[in-house]
């Protein structure tokens, strides 16, 4: 294999912010603005709660924000809790090629990195973009089917590469120092996938763990710490002791001709995103003929192979889940709340409705089967087939290809706005949004980065 | 697969300290010296100072010593610094069995938690014996060869469990914290074996980082945060994630019969243990026969297959290390120093030594070769053959099947308090080496360990 690492960081050193096309610019601005919204919603809930107070009591006071409250600590550990809120609700972006979460990895890492740098707007913007870009390279490298059968969470361990870098870039480390940071996240990187069993917190725990780590691995770096040159592509590398089947060779393939966060996915719906192909085909379905649920006789879901172990199995588990966090994942509940409230974001997903006798009876209706002739287009494709019978003996059918804020099927600046609005009602005022979202826009003409963050944190809690 | 994880916390939970024998308590008290000693002088190496640096310009302030040291710290930061120091010299415990370094992980972990919820000596004794039993009987369960194969190092990984039990032990979690901490622990399991192809330190910042990882699981679990239930045993858990042939069965086998802390090894020589075979084979030939470097035509030395990768490759930079890192590892220059200097402790590990003449020229005359006939017996022997040819044609040979320091081969108390009095001499007087040994030798009668960790702070650095 050839230097990969080397090129990597070559890569990351040289990139600067004129090189970046105005689409990539855009895009950055969109994934903070979405950022901000599922961290500040999801500081709200019950994990991120927990993260605080284990923040409150055991760690440091310090400079940087936990968004959302007006506590401050240490750059590891605001980067911690906000990735662990912003991953807490299932509403955040991701790589569908890599099949991962990039933006609560990065942006915890980078806004913690930026405020102790005191960066400018661009230089965030650019180590924004090496983030996703590393992060989304190795999970693509490393084959997320691959990977996941491995038992690893992507988010998770390609995670803390990107947050490295972006992090790296901005404290400024030379060459070396990037290549040591590099290395040592590489000893940092972990994150299994037995949270699927019975919806544990550790995948909200990830990303958070992942920016975290990014940013000791950068400052053990910055003094000196050495890490191995080759972390990527050695012998006992990360992409041979991750992937069975890696392929070193997509690492650096056409580097800098186009930028993974330009490709980056929105979520409408407030769960994994293998459930959103068959959610928009339910609700499309539903909604184009008025079914009601007592109409409604039998849903069948064509689901991708990959897709099953993640949302449909534990069958006995998916099918009578215990909390959200099951019901975040479980196909069965999904499908239901569609059908019952036409919509499948953040209410949908509550406490109250796992017990709901009107869910459950939907549920039993639900059924899901592996797809194989949707397996070959992943993970370009996302698909699923839906097809739902009535009790009038009717059979409606709909492939849905590209669910909606997919790159092929995306969602406006509007939508994205109209969904930050929502998201971030509870907590901050019109006109406070408003001051957000003018940042956000203006995020390439701020002259140091705490412009942005300042106003996050006037909320008292 | 059996409820493994729910089984190990019943046995956490339950254990106290009266069910210790006798012979168990000593060797806790054996391990803590030799850590002590270990972690002293480790603590004057270039990456236990620039951890150091680190953590004085990154971390807290706190009231948690890093040993060797005036600095406090928070307990996390003063178990990644203790830690990295103890493994910075190659000279800690190891249990062979399980092919890990358990006293560099479980000592930083406890001592912190200790402190932290002011332990009596017997508490952190249980809460020590534990930590090395869960640690070893993973590593045992994963197999030492698959894991090593997998690309990943042992001592990091299994690491994680053993200071998470430890920790939520003398924190006093209850059942269900101890069982989230272990399932969070499983997502903060890391540490890949790439440092051997160059000597990064990575390798001696895995048992911090397990420290530190292990005291963050049980702070968030204690808060509430919640982790996968069979986090050992589940379909993406610990043993299928890291191992490819893991044996599950034997992780609770004959659990309390006897403990895994009573079999450990110590170290004389200030290298990988790998090398302590072929080390003590060359000695005894060299001593016997007090034969000169120049009388020596050829050193063959027959290596256990699995330690082949570990301390002869790669070739180029194993019979030219570079480092004092990669020396520790290189069985070339094990073999060198020991025949020139008649012992291969720290003092024949130094930088002065890499670019020697006699050195390199010795090192041209040793050839290892992988000798599988000694594999059948490992890991329960880590043997070697040794055959040094001498320039007036004779042969002399020797067959090491246990090297010194192991149970079947033990140090004494007596040489052991040795070791740890050339250790520490550096930094303390031999009255304070005595208040140490005597605080160690009274550890079951502490009342808070506080009294043992406070001489340790005393010096100025």
């Amino acid at each position: 294999m050839s230097a990969i690492s080397k090129e990597i960081i070559r890569f990351c050193f040289d990139l600067e912010y004129k090189a970046l096309p105005v689409h990539t610019v855009k895009m950055v601005k969109m994934a903070l603005l979405d950022f901000l919204g599922v961290a500040i919603r999801g500081s709200l809930t019950d994990s991120a709660q927990i993260v605080m107070k284990f923040v409150k009591k055991s760690a440091p006071k310090g400079r940087f924000p936990i968004i959302g409250s007006k506590y401050l600590t240490s750059p590891e550990y605001a980067a911690l809790a906000n990735g662990v809120a912003a991953h807490s609700i299932e509403l955040d972006d991701i790589h569908k090629d890599a099949s991962l979460h990039p933006g609560v990895v990065i942006f915890p890492a980078a806004l913690a990195a930026a405020k102790l740098a005191r960066s400018t707007g661009k230089d965030f913007i650019v180590a924004v973009v090496l983030g996703y870009e590393i992060m989304v390279r190795l999970g693509m490298s490393l084959g997320p089917e691959e990977h996941y059968a491995h038992g690893f969470h992507p988010t998770a361990t390609c995670g803390v590469f990107g947050s490295t870098v972006a992090v790296a870039k901005l404290l400024g480390l030379d060459k070396k120092q990037m290549s040591y940071a590099l290395g040592i996240a590489g000893s940092m990187t972990s994150g299994l996938r037995e949270y699927h069993s019975e919806g544990a917190w550790t995948k909200r725990l990830h990303p958070g763990w992942a920016a975290h780590n990014g940013i000791l691995a950068s400052f053990l770096a910055r003094e000196g710490f050495t890490g191995p040159l080759q972390v990527i592509e050695g012998k006992n590398g990360f992409l041979r002791s991750y992937s069975d089947s890696p392929r070193p060779e997509q690492v650096c393939q056409h580097l800098g001709s186009s930028y993974a966060i330009s490709s980056i996915s929105f979520k409408l719906h407030a769960c994994c995103r293998f459930k959103h192909a068959p959610i928009d085909g339910i609700l499309k379905i539903v909604k184009e003929h008025n079914l009601k649920p007592e109409e409604i006789k039998k849903i069948k879901l064509g689901i991708l192979s990959v897709a099953f172990p993640a949302i449909v199995e534990p069958v006995e588990v998916k099918y009578n889940p215990r909390s959200v966090s099951v019901a975040q994942f479980s196909m069965p509940y999904g499908a239901a709340i569609s059908i019952l409230k036409r919509r499948a974001s953040l209410e949908e997903y509550e406490e109250k409705y796992l017990d709901s006798k009107e869910v459950n009876n939907l549920m039993q209706r639900v059924e899901c089967f592996r797809d194989p002739s949707l397996d070959a287009a992943f993970p370009t494709q996302w698909p699923a087939t839906i097809q739902i019978e009535t009790s009038d003996g009717k059979t409606l059918e709909i492939f849905v290809p590209h669910p909606k804020g997919d790159p092929e099927n995306p969602l406006s600046w509007r939508e994205l706005e109209e969904k930050f609005r929502q998201l971030s009602a509870l907590l901050y005022s019109h006109q406070e949004q408003n001051k957000l979202i003018d940042r956000v826009k203006d995020l390439d003409e701020l002259s140091d980065i705490s412009k942005l963050y300042n106003p996050l944190i006037r909320r008292q809690r």
